[in-house]
Order: structure tokens, then sequence, then C-alpha cells
């Protein structure tokens, strides 16, 4: 029978992405993309984390707080197989699941021991997840040998979208999330059975970003507004 | 600030193993151990699994249900390293640690809709195990590419031991559990810094099995007793 578990946040992501638009389906798709995690007394002590240093990966396991449980249903539709297809939850990486655990493997870029933090990138977080562990990456556990077969996931491919109109982001950013974004866009970061010509605004930190499905595989960036503060 | 967050269990492992005594450090160790996860209602449905047919690998997300945090320290001793070094929580993959959520890559046997349970294999369950979430194998987001460096991880190498008396086991158990027992003994289940000469029990199914360390890298099977139901 179920019976229920319960677990403490450790932590908490600051990531550039408030809002689910424009998040990557999962990591290792925006190699620039960073974000901080920041933990929780008593866990922001050295001690916790300081025999992670010299570890260039990360397992980041959260709670997809965004996602609660309401009508869950058995099927969902992957958005990369175009919203008209059917795949069970547990086949799937849908955050829509009976525990919206999440289990991402990020970059290192900096341990700072002293302020309790790591500094991350290639993730899949929007701002303000909470984070429940972290483990290190373990290629001989976390891997794969011999025949895999994926299943439905196997005949998925990633579209490459052209981003165009990028001076604006180079007005607005510095390069490291010009990249950034740049790496975001290159996918579609819209349901893909909306048309073409619609018009999209996401949050990259304390921008709006607006954006056009131009054609099939084409996204421009037709404005970016600084988000006045109140 | 650090809040509670809960799950259900969706399921529960039953496997051979009964004790954590034996049970693989980690998954991936030993090929041939099987375990079943059974599904509660109402993700005993088929709809919930049936996208997972002809997937070779899943991820576990588990309950590590016999290390409740009491008494937590901020390093642990991995065996591995001989228990006299010690090493931050987070950059290990010990059980004792602030929410014991463990996570499995294990081979899918067989996916039994009808009754809404998965045959695996190659895993580091404790039978009981509670079992909060499944998730697909995805090798693009779950393996770094790269420059990859794995900090202290790097500098562990597992010891092969020898194991003899596998005549008793072979009067004891068909080939597929004798050839799980010999990949579990080709590990030092025990801590490392105990003595030669010492004797361990261990259970596998309904049997008792008494091992002996007899030299440094070499466990003798002494003994294999059915253990009587009452």
């Amino acid at each position: 029978l179920s019976t229920e578990i319960s677990f403490k946040t450790i932590g908490v992501i600051h990531s550039p992405l408030s809002q689910k638009l424009a998040v990557p389906r999962q990591g290792r798709l925006a190699p620039s993309l960073k974000a901080e995690i920041e933990f929780h007394s008593p866990w922001n002590e050295s001690v916790w984390l300081e025999d992670c240093q010299g570890m260039s990966h990360l397992w980041v396991i959260t709670y997809l707080h965004q996602h609660k449980a309401k009508n869950l249903k058995p099927k969902i539709r992957p958005p990369r197989l175009g919203g008209n297809k059917s795949i069970s939850v547990f086949a799937s990486r849908s955050p829509e699941r009976p525990n919206p655990i999440g289990m991402t493997l990020v970059d290192v870029i900096e341990i700072d021991l002293l302020r309790g933090r790591i500094l991350i990138a290639n993730h899949d977080f929007v701002d303000g997840t909470p984070v429940l562990d972290i483990k290190p990456y373990h290629p001989s556990a976390d891997s794969a040998q011999g025949e895999i077969n994926l299943g439905w996931i196997e005949t998925v491919e990633h579209e490459h979208f052209e981003v165009q109109s990028s001076e604006k982001i180079e007005a607005a950013f510095d390069s490291c999330s010009r990249q950034a974004i740049e790496e975001l866009l290159r996918f579609d970061i819209t349901p893909r059975y909306h048309q073409v010509g619609r018009e999209y605004w996401f949050k990259y930190e304390s921008f709006d970003i607006g954006i056009q499905k131009k054609r099939p595989r084409v996204f421009e960036v037709f404005e970016i507004k600084k988000i006045e503060m109140i």
C-alpha cells in the first residue's frame, strides 16, 4: 500500500529563468545556462560540501514545485512528439508525475564553500526550484553499457531553430547570457502545434524577451524589455 | 528556509537480499541480481507503464528506508576507502544523507503489464525498499561528455574477491541465483577494516549464507542453511 514519505528541502536554485517557458526540456541542452544552488542551514556549512571540490559534474535532485499532481493523467503528450502522441508517465521525463522529483546532471562551475553555494551550468531549472539532494556523478553506475534500447525516445529528434535579430540580444546582455539565450532558442520552446507567426514572451534575469516563430524553424527576437522593479 | 515536502510511495521492491549486508554498494555491480518492482494501485494499471516496453534500462528512484536520518553527520567514511577517510555527504552516494533518496540505473528483464510489475536486474536494492519514481534512461541527458573529473571517486578501486566452496552454492541454488551470489561476493561485502578470519551471515531468498574472509581477498562460503518459516 502507498504510504507518505516526507523530505526537507536542503536548498534552492537561483536560475535566470523564472517561468517554465524557455526552460530546457532536460539537462545538457544549454551548456552556457548558469544557475546557483543556495544551500539552507546547516547544509551551507563547508563540511557538507568540501569534498565535491574537483568534481566536474553533479546530480541535482529537485522537487518540481510547479507541478503539483492534481488530476494527474497516466499518459502525457511529450512536446517533442508534436503533442499528438500519448506516452505513459513512467516512460517519460515529464514533470507531471505522481511524485514530481527531478534529477539533472549539471556541470559544476564553482563551489563557494564560504557562502555554501554551488555555481552550475547546463541545467533545466526554473528559478526557485527546491533542492532535495546532491550526489556525485559516477559514470560506471550511471551509464548503461552494451546494448541499449530507449523505446519511444529513440525516435525523437531535436529540431534545431535558427535565431534571428541577435543584435537585440547583444545590446542587452553580456556574452555569457547571450550565449545561454541563443542556446535556449535553438530548441522549440513553444508547444509544437502552435502556429507560425505567434508571439511569445519569456523572462531571463530582469528582462522580458519577445520572440516570434517566423517560419517553422526560425525564431525572431523582436523585443527585449527591462522589467521595472516596483 | 528548509520546508517539508511529502511524496507517496508508488511501489515496493522485492529483492532476494533482505538485509543490508551483501547488498551491492551501487547499481551495475551485480548484473545477475534480480528483483521485482511491484506497483501499488493505481500505478499498477498498464496505462502507466506500457510505453516502458522496449526500454532496456530504467532509473528507479527509491526511499532508502533503512537509513532514517538520526544524528546525521556531515561526513561519512566510505567503506571503499577502508573506513579511515571522511568524505562530505554530498560528495558521496552514502544512504546516510539528509534526504535518503536513492537513484539506480537498472536493467529491464520483463515488464508484466497484467500484474503491474517490472522484473529488473543489476540493482542495489534491499527487500522492501519503497519506490518513489521510475524514469526512462536518456543517455544524452544522463551522461557527461568531454572532460570529466570525479574528485575523490577517481582514486577508488574495487578490490575483487575470489569465491571458494562454490559447490555449496551449486547444491542450493539454480544457475541464475548462483551467478548473482558469486557476483555479490566478488566485492568486499564486509567493512574493510574487519579482520581476516571473521565470519558473516547474509540472507539470500530463503537461505542463510555463511561466509568467512579467509585471506585478504578470498571469501569462503562455509555454510548454506535453509531458513525455516514458522
